[in-house]
């Protein structure tokens, strides 16, 4: 009498959850400085001070009534026009305010989209691996089917020939998450320049488009000075799906926005299907303060320095000891090549015999490999280098 | 290549917001003094004191990476326990943490529970007129049909004849909304007790649960000291949707939570589906911040002098002038039956010779009614009488 899978999905334990509250119950039992967490994608650097700066002076200078009150939808007419503003003037696009839609972060307006096109239940939404588990559950259980591609664990850059092989009259749309949650990897200007034209001939061949939808929390964490194209530059059928929480270090806060770009095709059917799916899960009018505080901090950006030193000192120090790393040039992961090749058989060795967390990338769809969340302290990074050195002996 | 129901519940104009939008067309261009808007349920007064001077504390005295980081899905354990502590307090059940899971305000709880109960294709969740409209899209676009049972208008108590007629061996619950919107009804306990009666003999007979979910938004907005039964109380099998957005005037801030009582039955397994229901749709993990606000907060009531006093003069006024009126016990709304019969004419008249702004109660599953939304200025319901008058002259 009760939904099977939403049971099972309530049930089933999450291997990043589990690892992380085994860490909190060795901590306790080992002591914090023994215990070496790689498991969580929380950000450990502060929001910049701009936005706690914000949300004091909105409650000191604005109504109470309308700080805290219902907004449009779509999201206040404010916040939408900022950060219109600051993509046009990065990216050199013309958006409009009208073609943003807040939601309560990057998942509310992934599941958004999924669902809208979602046209009956045989379309087919494509997930590259790796890819953020997630998606998995997002698709299958918002009316759509997932079609994985496996992974290019040469360049980690996006699989193109499978996805070819892989790609049907149902394919509504391919999900790119870049800088990519595991590998760090920003998909280049090349690749994704090939993905359009391979999407483009494959459009044409079926008859209508296939959407790009861009998945982008990790859009402003990238190192080196690296670029990160942005796809609807390179592809008009692209959405744009964005969240602050690792930006600006606001994960808790839930918010975010679906970028519907004008000159997408069916672009108005599209972002009135989003706003109608946002509708039907609850999705609309994210919360009020926050909008209020991306009106004014939409141009704020994080202070890299310790993601970018974790960064170094990790792929460093473990390529020097003999592991196979991907080097990350965004996000706040690194992806390592299990010794042995048995990735979850080596995140158990490391738990039990090092309280070393990694995360195994099977879920990932990368099996054979593992998941480092660098956003720590390095002082902790520094405490565990021996035991990743043991763990090879 | 769209999904078509969502672009449907996308594109329909709400008839709410479309006269909330002609009342600031007509602003405008009359002047707001002879604009009488009455449309919508946004809280007028303000959020208690303690509200945004725990805002400024928390980002003034907590570390900003914990204030704005993910919580556990099911929210933070000390706004979890501050809850239970409070309905234990005022409801002498037992309450414990771990049967609330928090959510982005009432609907995403409401949401989370529907696609739960919906095992199948075939489900049926039940709807008592008059009833929030967006209930219907947030049961049929969720995996349940929904079965609408219509109104009682003689008491506007549950209208328990028809309820027995309609329900079925497919019924999965049925969705009791006390304080009432739109009819400011109050479910008295005996119609409650009743209504368990008749539910556990039909569960017994079906050989299944049938649950209450009591979606409980407007609980804390009552007058003349009525009381408000708490459904768990009266009938074990209940699920309590609840949100701050009225009692504590933040219905911006997207804050609520889901009360699955230990002692329901089945009462972990509902508890696990409705997690995995929040997980894929998103609704995991409500804003950090205002968990911590109602971590400290739970307790505060609105002070309701000023609905009271609207509510008073709107009724009083309208009753003395002839119109037949529900006498609202709690919420902010003001049922009125439509002089002649035809609610959608005279809300059209009202609105073009009088810029009035009422809503029609036919998407609430009562037409030939209106709908007042009293959480307006006292002064805009005294300019507004005149307009009533002149419409039944």
């Amino acid at each position: 009498m009760i939904n099977e899978s939403c049971y099972k999905l309530g049930a089933e334990p999450s291997v990043i959850r589990s690892l992380f509250a085994y860490g909190l119950q060795q901590t306790a039992l080992v002591g914090p400085e023994k215990v070496f967490d790689y498991s969580l994608g929380n950000p450990s650097i502060p929001a910049p001070g701009a936005v706690n700066a914000s949300i004091k002076d909105i409650i000191d200078s604005m109504d109470s009534i309308q700080v805290h009150g219902y907004t449009m939808a779509a999201g206040l007419a404010g916040a939408r026009q900022a950060v219109a503003e600051d993509l046009e003037r990065r990216f050199g696009l013309p958006v409009k305010a009208q073609e943003l839609f807040f939601t309560c972060g990057a998942a509310p307006a992934l599941i958004s989209v999924i669902k809208a096109l979602a046209a009956d239940v045989s379309s087919e939404i494509m997930l590259l691996a790796p890819f953020f588990p997630e998606y998995l559950p997002f698709v299958e259980q918002n009316g759509a089917r997932a079609v994985i591609v496996p992974p290019d664990t040469g360049s980690f850059q996006l699989p193109l020939a499978r996805l070819e092989a892989l790609i049907s009259p149902r394919t509504q749309a391919i999900i790119v998450n870049s800088p990519n949650n595991p590998s760090g990897v920003i998909y280049s200007r090349e690749s994704l320049e090939a993905l359009a034209a391979l999407l483009e001939r494959k459009s044409g061949e079926y008859g209508h488009p296939i959407y790009i939808v861009a998945d982008e929390p990790y859009r402003e964490l990238v190192y080196d000075g690296a670029e990160v194209p942005f796809i609807p530059c390179i592809y008009k059928n692209t959405v744009v799906c964005y969240s602050y929480s690792k930006s600006l270090s606001l994960p808790g806060e839930r918010i975010g926005y679906v970028y519907v770009p004008g000159f997408a095709r069916d672009a108005q059917q599209l972002y009135t299907a989003i706003a109608g799916a946002a509708r039907v899960m609850g999705h609309v009018c994210p919360p009020s303060l926050m909008q209020l505080v991306i009106a004014r901090c939409a141009g704020e950006r994080p202070d890299l320095a310790a993601y970018d030193e974790n960064r170094r000192l990790l792929y460093g120090s473990l390529s020097a000891m003999g592991y196979q790393c991907v080097n990350p040039q965004g996000a706040f992961y690194l992806l390592v090549k299990a010794p042995g090749g048995d990735s979850i058989a080596f995140s158990e060795k490391a738990r039990l015999q090092q309280n070393l967390l990694l995360v195994p990338a099977d879920g990932f769809g990368c099996p054979g490999y593992l998941r480092l969340s660098y956003c720590v302290s390095r002082d902790m990074i520094e405490r565990s280098l021996p035991a990743f050195k043991a763990l090879l002996g």
